[in-house]
């Protein structure tokens, strides 16, 4: 057989199996498998076994859990194709919080499925992504009993909570994990039907900010005025973080950082994103930012430091005179390339202690932190996408940055020396809030983008 | 019998039930009755009706639930003393939520005793201390049968809430509450051992302010720096509430604000409350507040602007890169003589909108208003207070004012004609804070001093 006759094979089988896939990912999402919250532990291990189990039967070889020291990861290859190249296919089974749960329509684990939808935390983010390249292995295994080339999984279980063991994971391991190169299917495509890859993400570093000043909450009649309220010294602190042109005003925040040249504006330029587009993706009253950038060079190429949550006293319903004893914040920073994470978390720990007044205590605790990553277009990795996309969707694909973050692809890049391709198969799917979802169309047409990547990267590395 | 000597029975009378009036005590603080949560509704009637048969226990005439449109309140009478004065006592059975809940010690509505204080939400606040006045009338009926004085007995079910329509009400039942003077015993002496009168206390109003910008939470990654963020923006409106001499920076704010003359300031000045007391009241670091005015004052005679509560995005254990949706954060703002309240309410809520950029959506919610209660005090009630509290503590009183707010008070003044006496039996107590509670000293000399109050107020009222 050639291996275009086994490729419609493969497409065949794939598509033969659709109820099962569809089956077996609902019994995946309905796992809640949240990484960063303790009482969750005995699912984040629920949803390792089952996927292990899922590789197994699947064809892959020697599929596992794997300790790593934190969260486990999942483990499993197969290897039968030498002088194929070698794929190393990263994901995880690790979700996010569901809350504020009161504004999901759908149970957040109960992985219903209305209309052309299956409704669940993590279904996009990350479980229906990684789920399609293991369906792929299996398609191609049943219909043609060989891949055309080798394939690693390596399915983390703390991508939400920033990998923090992972990176000494993957330097202790290179000789399981060498691969020629990495691809990663998750984030989105840029909107509805246009096949994207992104050649770019941006790095992650996360703060929590404590103010603290009475002892404890007191009676906001009788002192308030002669203390400083935590919450309003918190706000005053954060009101300080961006100056009035919308830029992150940490002092040598942007040192590092590399102007795009007029090309790569123009490409960016290219994507046609402009403010109707992202008053449809954001639904705000109006754009905010870094005067002098795009909306797309704001959401890409240029760092951010942004408020994910705040809290400090009395938050129920109705009225508490309270004076709150402490008020809290947490703050995560994107960063691009040459960004040095290290040197970005000092500056701003070290703004925020500079902010803060002799009137409160504050302490900054400052969480994991990862680098960008920025990998070539012209490799056979993007070109066999693009032809897999093109095929898949009959549409032009669109090589991207995204704003978003996978910390363990810089990682990747250093310890093996694996150039990445990140291959969204979903969209934006209400990713990190309620009602996250994942098209059907999308799983099927994921799938099978993951059998033709494959055939066409081994077709590719053949040519260069 | 001398009025002396019944008063001298009756306090031999008070102290010998003390193992009985802390049991009633731990029945009635076991009783959650927080008003401005709806799963506690039930649980304000049971508060209720346990008050109204607890004052016909005591001798009071048709003790019972009063409707008022909202949570009922509960009213008792003696009025067998025709020509003597008549004293409406006013308290509130309602407590302030718990939470809180991880930061106390005791269960909140255990009532239990540990060493010479009982814990309990409600116990200082407002409990133990209008309870205090029941068993005084008790004490007084057992041991003489008469009291020197008529009473009435006025305890709200919405004090923590505002007492939003007792005004109607009292307005409504003019003759039914008709008094020479009201006395309330809230609130706690200024230090451990130091009797305390208030002549003055401060109005209230308060806001909650709702900031939303994206249609639902965003993923901070792919659309972090294109825009604003509401926690970000919530942050920056609250830093703009006071100027940088920590006055309140709305427009108008302090047009109706008179200045104190020098007397007034004098006499605040002999209280000797210095920043060592300062620190050793609330445990921050520094004092802070308006420049120019002494602590005390910035706690009693100047108006303020408070944040209550803040909270936006995501406020759990680990990270989670959301850029919210919305942020919240709820207001009071503390009135001094001659503001008026409605007229406040609308410059605060003016000035947030004024400060809310376009690039998210702000409203701004007010609640309820009270104008600050300023009284006489060279009354009777007040020289009467002070002989009572110099018999029972040994210790010349403080006559004080005090910045918190007992709303009710200018109502009474207004609609009554009735001055009022403010007679906190308690001190601080963690009032509005976790691990409330309440002396036990000051549980049974309250009693006294309500005791020697109504003696000395029949003996004073017949001298003016």
């Amino acid at each position: 057989m050639t291996d275009k006759a086994n490729l419609q094979l493969a497409l065949e089988q794939a598509r033969s199996r659709r109820d099962e896939q569809l089956a077996a990912l609902q019994d995946y999402l309905r796992i809640p498998s949240i990484s960063t919250q303790p009482q969750h532990r005995d699912d984040i291990y629920r949803a390792a076994a089952w996927l292990a189990q899922f590789m197994t039967d699947s064809g892959l070889h020697n599929a596992r859990v794997v300790e790593t020291g934190g969260h486990p990861a999942v483990y499993g290859e197969w290897l039968e194709n030498p002088g194929a190249p070698t794929v190393l296919v990263y994901g995880h089974y690790d979700v996010q919080p569901i809350d504020p749960i009161e504004l999901w329509h759908h149970d957040p684990f109960g992985a219903e499925v209305v209309g052309d939808r299956i409704y669940a935390r993590g279904a996009s983010d990350n479980k229906a992504q990684h789920f399609s390249h293991v369906e792929a292995v299996r398609a191609i295994l049943d219909a043609t009993g060989s891949l055309p080339l080798n394939l690693k999984f390596l399915i983390d279980g703390e991508e939400e909570i920033g990998s923090p063991v992972l990176p000494s994971f993957v330097a202790e391991h290179t000789e399981m994990l060498a691969a020629d190169s990495v691809i990663v299917s998750d984030g989105g495509m840029i909107r509805p039907g246009q096949p994207t890859l992104n050649h770019a993400l941006r790095g992650v570093a996360d703060f929590e900010v404590h103010v603290s000043g009475p002892a404890r909450d007191l009676h906001s009649g009788s002192h308030g005025g002669a203390v400083h309220n935590p919450a309003q010294a918190l706000a005053e602190m954060i009101s300080k973080l961006h100056d009035d042109q919308g830029r992150v005003a940490v002092p040598g925040f942007y040192d590092q950082v590399v102007e795009l040249t007029g090309e790569e504006r123009a490409l960016l330029a290219e994507r046609d994103y402009d403010e109707a587009q992202w008053r449809e993706d954001t639904g705000a009253p109006a754009p905010w930012g870094e005067v002098g950038y795009s909306i797309l060079e704001r959401r890409t190429v240029r760092p951010t430091l942004e408020v994910n949550g705040i809290w400090g006293g009395y938050t129920g319903p109705g009225m508490k005179t309270v004076l709150p004893a402490e008020a809290h914040a947490k703050l995560t920073t994107r960063l691009v390339a040459r960004q040095d994470p290290a040197r970005i978390q000092k500056l701003v720990a070290e703004h925020i202690m500079a902010l803060a007044p002799p009137t409160v205590r504050v302490t900054v605790d400052t969480g994991a932190a990862s680098a960008a990553a920025v990998t070539a277009y012209d490799g056979p990795e993007v070109q066999a996408a693009m032809a897999a996309q093109r095929a898949v969707w009959g549409v032009e694909p669109v090589l991207n940055r995204n704003g978003g973050s996978l910390p363990i692809l810089a990682t990747f890049q250093e310890v093996l020396g694996a150039p990445f391709l990140a291959l969204p198969l979903g969209l934006d799917d209400n990713r990190h809030a309620p009602d996250e979802h994942y098209g059907l169309e999308y799983l099927y047409k994921g799938i099978e983008t993951a059998i033709r990547y494959y055939y066409n990267y081994a077709e590719e590395t053949k040519k260069h």
